[in-house]
Parts: C-alpha cells; sequence; structure tokens
C-alpha cells in the first residue's frame, strides 16, 4: 500500500513534528481539541523552525468525520488520551494503519480494542517545543524507531514503507523487525529519570549518576534500572542499550557547561505545571509487567506510589 | 539540686513555648541569633496564646556571656544547629544540666562532645506556630517525655526534678527511667511520614495511612515502618507505641473533618520554604544505624536520597 494521506491525532511537541514534516511529502490532516486551534492551523499552516526550517499546509478539525480518510493515523498525544483518542477513530478508516508514538508501554493494546487496524509500534528520541499552535521548534533531531506491532498482523513491510515516508520527510527513523528491545531500554531509562526527577524537582542533572557518597542520588537510580533490567529479562527482551549508560551519557550531554541547561524530564515539566504525569504508563506499565511476571520491584513500587501522590493521581 | 535559673538556646515554636512557659516559675534566658529577636523579647517579654495564656518575662541575648549562669540549659534549635549552640556555650556553666529536644537521634552526642554537663534526653509532642518572634500560638498540649542520658552519668532524681519544673510550669510531661522506647518510636514515625510528605509535596493526610489500591501511599508508609522497626528491634529497642499505629492515628485526628486541615511536617514546610531539612538527623540517623547493625533497610534509603536532593543538602 501507499501512503498518500496521514493523519495526526494530538499537536503537542511530537504530533507537531511528526505533522510539519509530513506535510511536505503527503496530505496531512492534524486532529486536535480546540477549535482555535484547528482553525489556525488551517489559516497559517504548521510551521517547523531549529533543525528543520519550513511550513506544511494542513487540514485540521477536531471532529473526525471532517478529515479526508487517512492511510496512516499517527496517534501523538500524551499516553493518558490515547484511550479518547482511539475511541474518536474507532469504526471509521478501516483501510488504515495506526501508529503509536507514546512513551511506555501497552498504548498498542488499547488501540487494539477499539478496531482491527494494522498497528505500528514506536518510540521517538526527537524532541522539540511548542512555541505557538502553529510553530513548533525542532531541537533534537535524533531517530525515530518504529517496528510491526505483532499481535495486530502488522508486516514488515508496511513499517519499511511508512519509515520510507518519515526519511522523505525529513525525519530520522529507524525501522526495527521488533521494537521491544528499543521500547524497553527507553522505558527503564524514563521509568527510572522521570519519577526521580518529578519527586526531587530536579531536572536531570549529574548527581542522577553520582555514586560517590552514600547519599547519592545515583545509587537509588542504579536500583531502579536494575530492578527494571530484571522485569526485561523475565520478559524475555534483551535490551538494545543499558539504560545506566544511557543516564550517565545523558546526563554528560546535558551538562556539559552546565546543570542550569539539563533537560527538564516531562514528569517534572507536568508537576511543575499542576498537570497529571504519565506515570501509569510509564513507570506504572513497568511494575505491573512485573507483577504480572512475578519479579520483585519495591523500589519502582515506592516511586509509583509517591508520583501518584505527587501529582494527586491517586483517585484516579 | 533546684533549678532556679533557665537558659532556652534557640526560639523557634518549641524554644519559645519552653520559655514562655518556664518564665512563669524559673528566672528565664533565652540565647536568639539575630540582635533584633533578643531586644525585643528584652523589651515586650514572651506571649504564649492558644492552650495557655501568658506572658513571661525573658533575659534574652546573642552572646551567652551577657546571659545569667542558668541551671538548666535546654537545646532547643532544629538537630542540625546543636553542634553550634554546644560551642557556643562549650566551656560555660559547668554546673549547668543540658537538655536535648530535637526530633531524631544523636543530638545527645553532639553535645556530650562539647561538655561533661549531665544531659537529659526528651522529645516533645507538644507543637505551636511562632506569631511573631515575641508571640507563639500554643496548639497541641500534648506532652513532652524525657528521661537521663545514660553515658553522660544523668541521675534519674535529676530528670524527675526537671520534670517537675516543667508541671509547675503549666506544661504536659512524663519522666521515664530510658527515653529510648518512646524516642525510636517517634523517630520511626517522624522517619517515614517526614520524607514522605516532602517529596510528594502533601500534608499528613488519609492517604498516608491508605492501603486499599496498589498505588495506595499508605503501602509505602507501612514497608518503611517495617524496616524502621527491624532496626529498633536490631537495636535492642523495645518500642513504646507502634509507629503505625501513630501515624493511622494521627491521620484520622488531622482529618476529622477535611484533609484541608491536615498537619504539615516540618520536612515539608522546611522544603517549601527553601530551608534544608532534618534529614540528616530524622531518616539519616536511623539509616546510618541500620547500617552499623547491618539490617537492609533499601526503602529508607531511597527515601534519604530523594530528600536529600530535593532538600539540595546532597553536597554538604
Amino acid at each position: 500500500m501507499s501512503f498518500d494521506s496521514v493523519c495526526v491525532v494530538g499537536a503537542g511537541s511530537i504530533g507537531s513534528l511528526c505533522a510539519g514534516h509530513l506535510g511536505q511529502v503527503a496530505q496531512t490532516s492534524i486532529l486536535v481539541r480546540r477549535p482555535q486551534h484547528a482553525a489556525d492551523l488551517n489559516a497559517h499552516g504548521l510551521r517547523v523552525s531549529g533543525k528543520s526550517d519550513l511550513t506544511s499546509e494542513v487540514v485540521a478539525a477536531t471532529d473526525p468525520a471532517a478529515l479526508p480518510a487517512p492511510d496512516l493515523i499517527i496517534i501523538a498525544t500524551k499516553a493518558m488520551q490515547v484511550e479518547e483518542a482511539a475511541k474518536s477513530i474507532s469504526g471509521r478508516f478501516p483501510q488504515a494503519v495506526v501508529m503509536t508514538i507514546q512513551n511506555g508501554l501497552g498504548t498498542e493494546e488499547v488501540v487494539a480494542g477499539y478496531g482491527s487496524w494494522p498497528i505500528v509500534s514506536s518510540v521517538t528520541f526527537m524532541s522539540g517545543t511548542k512555541e505557538s499552535d502553529t510553530h513548533v521548534h525542532y531541537e533534537l533531531d535524533t531517530a525515530t524507531w518504529m517496528g510491526p506491532f505483532h499481535p495486530s498482523g502488522t508486516t514488515f513491510e508496511t513499517v519499511q514503507e511508512i519509515g520510507e515516508l518519515f526519511a522523505a520527510s525529513g525525519l530520522n527513523v529507524e525501522v526495527l523487525p521488533d521494537l521491544r528491545p528499543a521500547q524497553w531500554s527507553k522505558l527503564i531509562f524514563n521509568a527510572s529519570v522521570n519519577p526521580v526527577s518529578a519527586v526531587t524537582d530536579l531536572a536531570h542533572v549529574g548527581l542522577f549518576a553520582r555514586r560517590e557518597r552514600d547519599s547519592d542520588l545515583g545509587h537509588l537510580m542504579f536500583d531502579l534500572i536494575e530492578e527494571g533490567k530484571r522485569v526485561a529479562a523475565a520478559a524475555g527482551v534483551e535490551l538494545f542499550e543499558d539504560p545506566w549508560e544511557m543516564n550517565s551519557r545523558a546526563v554528560r550531554q546535558g551538562s556539559t557547561h552546565d546543570d542550569e541547561y539539563a533537560h527538564v524530564p516531562s514528569m517534572l515539566a507536568d508537576v511543575r505545571a499542576g498537570r497529571r504525569t504519565e506515570i501509569d504508563f510509564i513507570l506504572g506499565s513497568l511494575v505491573r509487567e512485573a507483577h504480572r511476571l512475578d519479579v520483585p520491584v519495591p523500589l519502582s513500587e515506592a516511586m509509583y506510589r509517591l508520583v501518584k501522590a505527587r501529582d494527586r493521581s491517586y483517585d484516579e
């Protein structure tokens, strides 16, 4: 099949980066929540600055019925909005392939509950900042990795075609026959960095990798990552990259000059903004896997409960 | 001996409650840090409202040389200022008895390093709020418990006399031959409630005792308290009261009406005010005891590292 028409659901920074680029090579529509957001996108298109410099015409709407039928639907919402997104396209676009691009585990299963589309799993390492509803700044042009979600019968060829579309649009992409090693590496990394950051109110600074004194935070990070690795091993997943190395490298890169420039992980940004975090889809999904596989993860459970309390999501 | 002259070092809420009451039955002086604070106390005396209603004349100064020689010195600073306080009275007042009244363990040993005074251990359950430098509001009139610090040779009779002085001044007091069971009960209670509160930004609300869902914070509280109880057992201390019961009861009392009225633990108040917490003297002292006694306390270590990171005290 060919992918001439793409629909992106959700226009946060990742959704906007996808739609802005793909708009250069395919008819691109965006499903958003606010009518004004849709009107602005329809009037001005979507601009990408930074690592790319382009503006794409897009068709935006708050109702999927108003959008052209897509060949590819990219669900680029936060993890906790995936169910609402899947519901909104349920019963529509039976010819489409659906791609998820959230952090954590389990959003593919959520989508599969609302339709029989072939599903593509992806994780992205790119990052950007929304400057406005019609302008996203492309900061890190690192790759998006994608692979078939096998339970939905997606073929590797389908993923390869989508990968070619991404590459043609100027995005960096890697297509893998099995995404799980990369997905789990990123999961374990995120499931340790994000909660620790959210409860300490610290950006991802050097302290996260420091293990000199007994009180240093790096010990906790190391032990949390060890728990995650034991869960991955029990799930039969060989990690693509050691998450402790990912943590140490990210900290070295972020603090080349000064901890002031360190990355603010998304969960900390959420807590600071008074928004609900993605804890249930990131650390929560790891803890659920651990329980299913009978792997003890006491530190991960502790962090899960602390973040649930910190982001006030304990009554959901 | 008789206790006619008392000196209170530090005039936070606990120091002010002690000095205000004791000023009714003994000559009372206060050692403070700010000259203006001393001037105001000398001019206006110290007022206590709430559970008591009284004003006491006091002699205040920033220099111990300016104070009348005391029979009893109560060090009522925060735990991390005890060393500075002990230093300031080192070489002076050899006839005095020194009482510590901090949370946590180990402040008696700090004082003993600076003089050969008989030392009285105490823990207090009363609480108040400083309304101004010369006015403290007495909120909870629960007891102060005191007992001899045996390594310094303090007799039980000395502690009984001090207890009588407290009682005569209107404070509630309990004199015990061995304070450790009470001190450890309160330590384990504080070492769990305070750090969890500091990193979740939650007052001591009902969630701290809730164990209905897997994500509930009560599970973590329970497990932290279990670790503390194992350390106490290894130290040969039989607890005066089960800290889990203390936690459950405090939460029930605090939230009779609404979680809005729940108590804000001191570590959370410190974090919110940008002040350094007492983590090293509370949870830190428990972790050090655990290491000395070879008791594994992984959750306590995790909380210790998180609070050190959250209050930015990792470089001290």
